[in-house]
């Protein structure tokens, strides 16, 4: 019998903490084999530090079902690159120093890309030393680029909040009767699953989204400009949606290329991005003549729990207790992924994928789903992508306010 | 028998068209009286062109629900100033050609303080030339700023909005451990209700707005920056909420005065604002050397129906409906408003007010409500507002979407 360790890591979602309670839930079910349930605050950083608290109190009565409702990380987070085992062996024998005096047996990391590296890391350190500690990985990210996977828990809520934002801005837009132009800024770096999303708000009485553009398309002002006069033509109001990562066949990010503004990074090393809507905006209006209001989400696409989708709700919950089951099992270095069934009706399998082939990859729209002009989508991404914002789960509310799980600690 | 007809006025909201709902089914419920229903597209600009659309489909099972969650104004909107009656008497004329045309006996204008306006004016021309037709403006307005009612349609979804937005974004600030500040910009030129409802954002678990700063007290930038640079001592994130129209001693906009841009005025002669919380945003990261991020919530904060509240979406409909019932007993130029009986249980009771004495009164909100240190708001404010943002409406969505009402013509 061992104790299970979880930590949270990377950029917060709506539902990181859905996938939490899964783990939570898996430790309590799996009580032949799981200890005590503790969490790690502020990510790998935290354990470093031993700040260590106990997650038993999850067993009283709602308690998870309001864990699973708190947007954000419950238990803090932390964008730590960890250093190469060659380069500094002590870092990790700090870890599983701490992993050793919790008698941890289980340990859980519920993040992205960078966060997939830290479990790649820590499982071949456990390799190395002949330790036993189970290192799992459970996906979580807005951006939806992780490998292998279908699809990866954090998106379909996030998706869901562009779309319902194009859809309702659109009613917003068209109210006077009068040209107008509105820019929706999403998050996405590299990958433009999340603004590819903004068409999801098309439907036969609504259409919400005229131009997408995004980050797997080289982006050309011109070119731009000459489809969104064209469109303005046509209709009243233009809806466009941008990645925040659109760039110019270089690679150079519209926003710095075009603005000069100095070039912030993050502890990553990516550069910080934002305000390129505005940028777009400044263009339309200046190029065009068009009336044009851009809008940025920022992080409210990111932790916008009241509106989720219960579909990402429920599958972030299952891929956490899945990867219980699979540290039960015996597996480490491994991450509970998606293997899509069917489209119609939607069905899903949770099978292991190799943390190797996870880390430090990025999954880019592939060609087929974007379409051949470059400014938008094709039915396959709408086909992939409508069943992952579907469903609206039941939420506690008090005084017209969502409530959150209260800190345990 | 007479028909009717209903315009909607000024900017959306997202429960505008619930009082539509209310309006046509207040003329279903009066079949003795009102004959058919008739809406005007575009305002009153849309009825001196004639632009008049049947709403009988309303009847159909389901309709006036879907109405109810399509946010925005359904039959779209304008913001044409009316000229005075001894001005441009041929205008008035016009009008009234169409409601004889029409058979138009009671006329409902669904809008705020400008819109109030042109209820008053028309109701003053129909007296004057001795029309029958009843003229009655239902109040709307995101900013709560209509005289003599409690409160107004609208204002509740929007600062639900605003104060789901501070807390989930509280969540989403605090998760990295580190010192970081919040500006949240939300609309309200001169009074700041929307912006106080931040505050409401405070629960015992949850400390998610800090400091409010509202246009109805003088803005000094040197004092915010103390109170930022204090709070920020004693805990690690400022959760900070900005109305778009705080102002200095002098009256002059801290946009307009600090940032130089130029004054654009929108078609009422307001100034356009906006942008104010990205000012703010650079004083303290400039001043004080502080990790900010600014957040606008712009148009969402008008449109965000997926995240109404129950109370606001119902009194809306039941302003409708009450508004029809006056007509009905003959009144013409009032307006159904809010008289609040109790607070626990929340409790209002609609009664008709003289449409002159709300016509071009704003509304600020009291000193009362206000903190002493200008900073904040007192518990008498929240135990004002807190039950109009209560009750979340059970919506249709569809493949994870908003549904809305077609449209009838």
């Amino acid at each position: 019998m061992k104790n299970l360790l979880v930590i949270q890591s990377g950029g917060p979602t709506a539902v990181i903490n859905s996938s939490l309670a899964g783990v939570i839930k898996g430790g309590f079910d799996n009580g032949e084999k799981v200890g005590k349930i503790f969490g790690g605050l502020f990510g790998i950083e935290g354990v470093t530090e031993e700040k260590i608290v106990s997650l038993e109190k999850f067993r009283e009565e709602g308690m998870l079902d309001l864990l699973r409702q708190t947007p954000s990380s419950y238990l803090g987070s932390c964008r730590k690159k960890l250093p190469k085992l060659e380069e500094d062996r002590e870092f990790y024998e700090r870890i599983f120093e701490v992993f050793k005096k919790y008698d941890i047996g289980y340990f859980f990391c519920i993040g992205g890309n960078d966060s997939m590296d830290t479990v790649d890391k820590m499982s071949r350190y456990a390799e190395l030393v002949g330790s036993d500690v189970r290192v799992i990985g459970i996906p979580k990210t807005i951006d939806n680029d992780l490998a292998l996977t279908d699809h990866t828990p954090g998106y379909g809520s996030s998706a869901k909040f562009v779309a319902n934002s194009m859809r309702q801005l659109k009613k917003d837009t068209e109210v006077y009767g009068m040209p107008s132009v509105i820019v929706l800024e999403a998050m996405g770096r590299n990958a433009g699953w999340l603004t590819a999303a903004a068409a999801l708000a098309n439907d036969e009485s609504t259409r919400a989204a005229d131009i997408v553009c995004l980050p797997e398309v080289d982006f050309e002002m011109d070119a731009f400009l000459a489809r969104v006069e064209r469109v303005s033509r046509e209709q009243e109001t233009v809806m466009i949606a941008v990645s925040e990562g659109i760039h110019d066949k270089n690679g150079t990010y519209v926003m710095e290329g075009v603005s000069g503004v100095p070039k912030e990074n993050d502890r990553f090393g990516h550069a910080a991005l934002g305000g390129v809507g505005q940028l777009v905006r400044n263009c339309i209006s200046n190029g065009l003549g068009l009336k044009v209001r851009s809008i940025e989400l920022s992080t409210l696409q990111r932790c916008w729990a009241s509106g989720a989708s219960l579909c990402d709700v429920n599958e972030a919950f299952e891929a956490g207790y899945a990867g219980v089951g699979y540290g039960c099992e015996g597996m480490t270095g491994v991450v509970p992924g998606f293997r899509r069934v069917s489209d119609k009706p939607y069905k899903i399998e949770i099978i292991p994928y190799d943390v190797k082939q996870i880390a430090n990859v990025e999954k880019k729209i592939p060609t087929e789903m974007i379409a051949e002009d470059g400014f938008g989508v094709t039915d396959k991404f709408l086909k992939y992508a409508m069943p992952l914002i579907e469903g609206e789960p039941q939420l506690k509310y008090k005084n017209g306010q969502l409530q959150f799980a209260p800190k345990v600690w």
